[in-house]
């Protein structure tokens, strides 16, 4: 991409990966983990977003250590990660985002780092081979590098870009909200693009586009410490063009590369053989149809169950106890629940309708109708194998 | 037990238990499946407890079958288990608890139900050997019967006992409530004493005693929708002592049953090889270290790594994970946090303190110190084995 400069490199389970711009820092919207533990890196970003006037030069992620309940050497560690890149770069250090995944509780190996940078720095290209270098460089458990992009035509005639790298892939549960906002999974997403957009733009493009895509991705239930989705506007699309892009066609555009971002990560989820995309409907709410869906790809017998390829009928009788037990508006019985599956080679579809047009909110003269039944959602994920237990138990 | 009578049979994976009084029934509550997709014998057993004036005379338990997802035909089919009962023992209809367990969306073989109810009825006994038939014939994926008795010596001088059993072992994550009132897994207990109880002193005794046993009992994480406590009081103890006793000595009896069938429950999760149990203080409510605990034993993370042997100081590092996803009151960082691990064989002992203490609440003249730091809980669970992914996916 115009005005964006990547690459990678990994030793083992040891990966670092650096994002430049060309010049100068964009502006920079940023959702992070709500995990209450949250790792050293996800600290200092959140923070250099808040009073670093929400700019960002440089974007620096390690794999293979989360540095997180790591204490105040973790804290000087990951500073210590953005003073490099800094120095390396030419860049303001408060520009500087950093970002880890791996395991939690160790400590990071700032020596590696060091010297992992200088090979990273020397190669930074805006080549495609650069944003793949990053994009593999951050991946742990996953077993494909993750990559989006798209190019959006504006109605005024120009053309700007968004695209970004991911990885998941294990856990994975994010709760991601903005930064100084309030509300997890290792997974870490970094977009880049070069419209010229404020950061108010950015910001609330990010959460909803964040709240459809990257937090309804579930692998395991378990939150990270270390999520972290970083957006950067560089304005440095061709002369004049950056500008003209609407708020709407961006958002198109960002919501199809978080989107695809998150369906990779849930394809990639540690173990998976089967990717799960389940469909909610006729919930009270969007907030009640999110929390339904995320319960049923959550369970782990729905998950086992289609690892295992068991009948229909009985994957069903799960979806509708995964449903049941979700603490949403209004009350509902097996009569107004409609659960299909379907499949498509390695891919399932659920689709789950609660009925509440049919159920207690149709019926009229009871005041506040509070289940409307209008509540859709869509979440991902992936079935429950052998090794799921393998990867982790090691 | 005195006054008490079971016996079970079972044909492959379909079992059928028996408990009834001697002669008449006795009062009794019931605590039920918080889901809201709820099986048919819950419905029924829930609703007699209600409107049958809390009289119990039998129960009726089956297993190879939840009868639940199973519309108009199950409910007929529940009730139809009540009747075959009422009149093989010359009981009220009314007065016939009925619960399943088993694969949900299937249909109950009730010509199977009624072969074996014969035989069951004739050989109930108030044996020891008719309560163990009882509890192995509720069995499904369970690897041991749970059975449970304590016998109270009261300050007055008499004697009572409270004596239960219990089936577990996947779908396991209760949220039980009393009949009538309002808060998931497969299980399953029955518990009697032939002390003389009101119902309303059965009710707060069992709902206390089961918020920390079976509702503190988490396998996978998925509710069922045919979780049920009974208890039973027949009030048929030796002459004169059934009222001697007092409500607090019949809660510890109590406690102590609940408490003794639930860690059953845990160590008996499918494909469980570890027992673990997560100790939690320092939080501002019960509430909390409940939810906290909940969250620890829950997490796939914790649990594969429990079951993989893996390093201790990495275990902690999920284990922070998951106590800092959970929503409670408060905020704290790895500062407070401390998480400790023991093992001793197969049991593995995680203690958390949130700290609360020493954190945020600790700072006096802030107004209401909403972190005082007494809340404590115990949850208990097992770790997530190869075999746990087996059982569900066939």
């Amino acid at each position: 991409m115009n005005g964006v400069r990547a690459n990678g490199v990994r030793e083992g389970s040891k990966g670092l990966a650096l994002i430049a711009g060309k010049e100068r820092g964009g502006s920079a919207v940023g959702m992070f983990t709500a995990n209450k533990i949250k790792a050293a890196p996800v600290l200092l970003t959140a923070r250099l977003l808040e009073k670093g006037g929400g700019r960002v030069s440089a974007i620096i992620a390690n794999s293979g250590c989360a540095n997180c309940f790591t204490g105040a050497e973790g804290k000087r560690k990951a500073e210590r990660m953005a003073e490099l890149v800094a120095s390396s770069l030419g860049v303001p250090e408060e520009e500087v985002a950093v970002a880890s995944t791996g395991p939690i509780g160790k400590q990071l190996d700032i020596g590696l780092i060091e010297r992992q940078l200088g090979e990273v720095a020397e190669g930074l290209t805006s080549e495609a081979r650069g944003s793949t270098a990053a994009a593999k460089a951050i991946m742990t458990t996953d077993t494909f590098h993750k990559e989006q992009a798209v190019s959006i035509e504006t109605d005024a005639g120009g053309r700007v870009a968004v695209g970004g790298i991911a990885k998941g892939s294990g856990m994975i549960f994010p709760h991601l909200q903005l930064s100084g906002g309030g509300r997890g999974a290792t997974m870490l997403a970094f977009i880049y693009t070069d419209a010229d957009l404020s950061e108010e733009v950015l910001g609330r493009s990010l959460e909803d586009a964040v709240e459809n895509s990257f937090n309804m991705v579930v692998v395991d239930g378990d939150m990270s410490t270390n999520d972290m989705v970083l957006l950067v506007s560089t304005g440095s699309g061709e002369a004049g063009e950056a500008e003209k892009i609407s708020e709407a066609e961006f958002r198109a555009g960002l919501d199809f590369v978080c989107k695809e971002l998150a369906k990779q990560i849930a394809r990639d989820g540690e173990g998976a053989t089967k990717f799960v995309e389940v469909r909610v409907r006729g919930a009270s709410s969007v907030e009640d149809a999110r929390e339904v869906a995320k319960a049923v790809v959550r369970s782990p017998l729905v998950k086992s169950a289609i690892f295992g390829g068991r009948r229909p009928d009985l994957v069903r009788g799960r979806v509708a106890a995964a449903v049941g037990s979700c603490a949403v508006a209004g009350e509902f019985g097996e009569e107004e629940l409609s659960v299909t599956l379907k499949s498509e080679g390695r891919e399932i579809f659920i689709e789950v309708d609660l009925g509440a047009g049919a159920g207690a909110g149709a019926r009229a003269g009871e005041g506040k109708r509070e289940r409307k039944g209008e509540g859709e959602a869509t979440a991902w994920g992936c079935d429950l194998s052998y090794d799921y237990v393998r990867i982790n138990a090691g």
